[in-house]
C-alpha cells in the first residue's frame, strides 16, 4: 500500500510557492512586521509528507551554513527511513527486478530514485555551459569540494574521480565549447564523476552498505545530439569490450563517446571507459574486503543514461564487480529519460550478467523513444526476429517506471520537447508518484521551484521565474586590483587525468583496454 | 593641454583584461602558487593614469568591504584633484559654457562627467528589468541603502527621494512590466532619484559646495520607444509649466512622461514633475542658507537625458533655484546619449534662464539625432525660420561633447544601434578622451570590462563575457523553510510616494501644478 496519510492535501492554488508552508499544523505563520509589501498573500497551500520521503534538495552554494526547517524535517524522515533502507537495500537496488515496489510505489525506492537522480542532476548544476567562459565544458568546482559547492553538505559521498570525454567525436551538438581561444581544454568535456560513500557511521548504517556511485552528465536543453546519432548499432566487442559475442551491439555514437580518447589532451588521453573502469577496480579492491557489503550504482540522465547503461554493463562484463574474496557486488543503473542503447542481444547479455536497470521516464519525452523510433522492442515478434540482424533494431534494458507530467497539477500540460525531457521535472514527478492511477501527492514536499531551474515548466501562477539558475555576474568577480575578471578556477591537480597506465595493465583483459 | 604623461602606454593586446596590471612599475606580479591553470597568461598590458581621473567604478554589491589597490590609487587621485574641483566647480558646472575645457579635455571636467554618468548608470544597475520578477519596474534597493547596495560606498551622496512615473502613457516600449499578476504596481515604473551630497567634511571640501543631484533612468537596450514618440512638439505651458510663452515647445511624449499621473497608484499619484519639484524645493530651503554654496545637477542617459533637460529647465523656470536669501543656485544638466527635447524657443528660453547643458554623445548613436532627424538645428537658417512654427522642428540645447567609439582600441568598430547607445561605453570613451584628434588613452584605468555589463561591445580578445551583469539565481533565495523564493523586497515606507500635497501648495505657482 502506498503510504498516503489521510490528511494529505495538495492544493496548488494560484499563489506564489513562497507562501507554501510545510507544516499543515501551522498554516498561518505570522507575517514579517518589517515587510509590508502588498503582494504578500496568505498561505493557501499545504503540502503533506508521506514517510519514506526523499532527502531535501540542497543544491545551491548560496545556502552555505543555513540549517533550515526543511533540514530538520529531512533528518527526522531519514531517521525513520534508514532502518528500512538498511534492511531492504538489495531489493531497492533491483535484486528482484523491483517486483511489487513500483505499484504502489515503495517510499524507500522513491526516495532512493530521487537521491540518485539528484546525483545525476549535480552533473548539470556543476557543469560550465557558458560559451563565454574560458572554462566552458569543465566542472565549476574542485573534486574535493564538489558536493559542498553545490550546497549538498550531507551527501555522504566523496568524489573519487572526475570523468572526461573527448569532444572529437561525431556528436558536435552535445559538447560545450568556449568561444574564447584560451581555454582549459580544446578537446575535452567534463562528463561526470565516480563517488564513494564515506565513513560517516550514521550514513553507513542508513545505506546498509558501502556504495560506489557513478554519475554521467547528459544534456539539459539541447536535444540536437539525438539527430547526430548515426542510428547505427555496432558490436561492442570491436570497441575493446570483453564481450566475445559479436551479436551484442550498441549504438555507435554512445560507444564512440565512451571509448574515444585524445592522446594530446591532458583530460581525455584516457577514454571515459578507461577512466571509469580503473577507478571502479581501485575502489572495489580498496573496499571489497570490508565487513560492509558493497554496491555499484550508476546514474545518468538523457545521454548520461545511455552511458550509465553502457558502463554498468562494462563493469560487469569485465568482472570488476567481484571482490578478491569472490563476493559479487550488485551493479545497478538508475537512468532518467535515457535513450535505448543496444540491441536485443545487448539486453539479454546484461540480464545474463545480472546488471539491473531501472529507467525513470516521462511518457511525453521523446528521448527514451530514441534511437529506434520505428524498429524497437515493441515491434511484433516476427518482425523483430527478422530485423534482429539489422543494425537499427534497438531494445531497452531493464524495468521502466513511467511517469506523466500531465498528472502533476504544478506543471504546464503542453510543453516543448526539451522541457518534457527535463530531469528536475522527473524528480518532481517521482516525488508525487504513488502508483498507476494514484492521485499526485508530493511525498517529501521537495521544492517544486527546482523544476524551473533550467526550464519553463511550472504553471505561471506559481510565479517562479523560468530558467532561474544562474551565477551572479556570470561568475565575474572583482580582483584585488578592483577589476572585474573571470577568476582562475581549476587547480590542475584536481582535474588533470591521473596516469592510470599501471591500473589499466592490471585489468583482467589489459590487451582489450590498451 | 591634456595631461598625458610621456610614459603613458596603452597596449590592449589580445590578452584577458584580468592580466592587466595597473602599476607600470610592477608589470610582473608573482603568479599565485595555488593556481596552476595553463590559461593564465603573463601581464601584457599597462594602463597609464593621468591626473584628474575619475572615481573608481564601484558598482557591485559583491565588493562589500574590500579595499582594493584601485581604491587606494583613487583616493590619491581624488586628494590631488579635490583642490582643483573646489576652486573651479562653477566652471565645471558650465558657468562659461565649458569654454576651453573640452579641447584639450580638462581632467577635472572629465572626472566629473564620469562621476555624474555613473549616477545615471546607477539607475540601470538598480532597476529591476526582469519581467518574471514581481518587482519588475521597481528599484531593487531601498532608498537609504541605494549606493551601498550598488557597492558605491563613498558616493558622498544620500538619496533623498525616489522618482516614479506612470506607465499609462503612450510609450509602451519604454516601461517594464511584470508578467505576473501580483506585482508591486501595475501602473508605475521607478524613474530615478534625487540625492544630496552629505555632510562628510572631506567630500564637502572636494566638491566645493553642497550638490543636489537628480538622476533619471533611460533605457539600456531597447530603443523602440523612439518609434513610439509622436514626433510632435507641444507648448510646455499647456502642461502646467510656469512658462507664459506658448512658442516654447517640447516633445509631447517627454512632456507626458514627465507630467502624467495615476491617482489610483501609490507610486505615481503625483507626476514625476511634482515629485522632483517638491523635493528640490524642500532641499533648497533646507540647504540654501548654509555657508556652503549650492548647486543643482541633473543627469540622465537616453530618454533619461530628455527628462534631465526638461526638469532642469522646469526647476529654473519655477524659480526653485533661488534661496530665501536671494542667491541663485546654478542649474546644470549633464546628459549622455540624450535626444532632442524641444524647439528653438525652448533652447533660447533655457539660455535666458541660465540653465547649462552639456551633452555627451557617441557620434555613431542615433538617439541624439532623434527626434527631428530631418528638420533640426542643423537645417539652413532660412528653412529653420520657415519651419520654426511647425511642430516638428527640434533643436538641441547646450554644448556637445562628441566622442567616437571607433577611437577606442577596446571596442568593436561595427555594432548595432543599441550598443552604440550604451552608457557604460560612453563613460569608457570619456575616460580615454583628451581632445579632438588626440590619441585614446585611458586616464583613470576605469575598468573596460564594465562596458560589457549590458552589451557586447568589447573586442572578443579581451575575453569579457557579453551582458555579464546578472543576479545570482535571478534573485531567488532559499527561505528558512528551505524553499526557493523571490524574497519580499520593498519596504513600503521607502517606496510609496510621500504625500506632497502640502509642498505642492507651497510652490510659487501652485495652480499650475495641481
Amino acid at each position: 500500500m502506498a503510504t498516503i496519510p489521510s490528511h494529505s492535501l495538495l492544493l496548488p492554488n494560484p499563489v506564489n510557492l513562497q507562501t507554501a508552508h510545510s507544516f499543515p499544523l501551522k498554516p498561518h505563520l505570522p507575517q514579517s512586521t518589517m515587510i509590508t509589501f502588498p503582494t504578500r498573500s496568505s498561505p493557501a497551500m499545504a503540502i503533506s509528507r508521506t514517510e519514506g520521503a526523499s532527502v531535501s534538495p540542497r543544491v545551491e552554494p548560496e545556502s552555505y551554513g543555513i540549517t533550515t526547517a526543511e533540514d530538520i524535517r529531512r533528518r527526522d524522515r531519514e531517521a525513520k527511513e534508514s532502518k528500512r533502507l538498511r534492511d531492504t537495500w538489495r531489493k531497492i537496488q533491483g535484486e528482484d527486478d523491483w517486483a511489487g515496489l513500483m505499484d504502489p510505489m515503495d517510499p524507500v525506492l522513491r526516495s532512493e530514485l530521487i537521491r540518485y537522480g539528484e546525483m545525476a542532476q549535480a552533473c548539470y548544476d556543476a557543469f560550465d555551459f557558458d560559451p563565454f567562459s574560458k572554462y566552458c565544458g569543465s566542472c565549476r568546482f574542485t573534486r574535493k569540494k564538489f558536493f559542498d559547492s553545490l550546497g549538498i553538505f550531507d551527501s555522504g559521498y566523496e568524489v573519487a574521480r572526475y570523468l572526461y570525454a573527448t569532444s572529437n567525436i561525431n556528436l558536435p551538438n552535445f559538447f560545450s565549447k568556449s568561444r574564447w581561444s584560451k581555454v582549459w581544454s580544446k578537446n575535452a568535456n567534463w562528463m561526470g564523476y565516480v563517488a564513494v560513500s564515506d565513513d560517516d557511521e550514521a550514513k553507513r548504517r542508513r545505506l546498509g552498505r558501502r556504495d560506489i556511485a557513478i554519475a554521467w552528465r547528459g544534456t539539459v536543453t539541447q536535444l540536437e545530439w539525438i539527430a547526430d546519432l548515426k542510428d547505427f548499432l555496432k558490436p561492442v566487442s570491436g570497441n575493446g569490450f570483453r564481450c566475445p559475442d559479436p551479436t551484442v551491439k550498441a549504438e555507435s555514437g554512445f560507444l564512440d563517446l565512451y571509448t574515444d580518447k585524445d592522446t594530446t589532451c591532458n583530460f581525455s588521453k584516457f577514454s571515459a571507459r578507461e577512466q571509469v573502469l580503473t577507478e571502479v577496480k581501485r575502489l572495489v579492491e580498496r573496499y571489497g574486503d570490508e565487513e560492509d557489503d558493497l554496491s555499484i550504482t550508476v546514474t545518468g540522465h538523457s545521454l548520461g543514461g545511455a552511458l550509465a547503461v553502457l558502463s554498468a554493463y562494462d563493469v560487469a562484463e569485465m568482472g570488476l564487480n567481484r571482490t578478491r574474496g569472490g563476493k559479487v557486488v550488485p551493479v545497478t543503473a538508475f537512468t532518467y529519460g535515457g535513450p535505448r542503447v543496444g540491441n536485443i542481444r545487448f539486453k539479454e547479455r546484461m540480464e545474463e550478467l545480472g546488471v539491473k536497470v531501472l529507467r525513470v521516464v516521462n511518457e511525453h519525452d521523446v528521448v527514451p523513444k530514441s534511437p529506434g523510433l520505428f524498429l524497437n522492442e515493441r515491434a511484433p515478434h516476427a518482425l523483430k526476429k527478422l530485423a534482429g540482424g539489422l543494425p537499427w533494431c534497438y531494445c531497452h534494458v531493464g524495468e521502466k517506471l513511467a511517469l506523466d507530467h500531465q498528472n502533476s497539477p504544478f506543471l504546464k500540460s503542453s510543453v516543448d520537447l526539451s522541457t518534457a525531457h527535463n530531469l528536475e521535472a522527473l524528480l518532481h514527478l517521482l516525488d508525487g508518484y504513488h502508483g498507476k492511477g494514484q492521485r499526485f501527492v508530493l511525498s517529501s514536499g521537495r521544492d517544486p521551484a527546482l523544476v524551473n531551474k533550467a526550464s519553463d515548466f511550472l504553471k505561471d501562477h506559481f510565479m517562479v521565474p523560468p530558467n532561474w539558475r544562474q551565477d551572479a555576474n556570470k561568475g565575474m568577480v572583482r580582483n584585488t586590483e578592483g577589476r572585474w575578471i573571470q577568476p582562475d578556477r581549476i587547480r590542475a591537480e584536481d582535474h588533470h587525468a591521473p596516469d592510470i597506465h599501471h591500473l589499466l595493465t592490471q585489468l583482467q583483459y589489459p590487451s582489450q583496454l590498451l
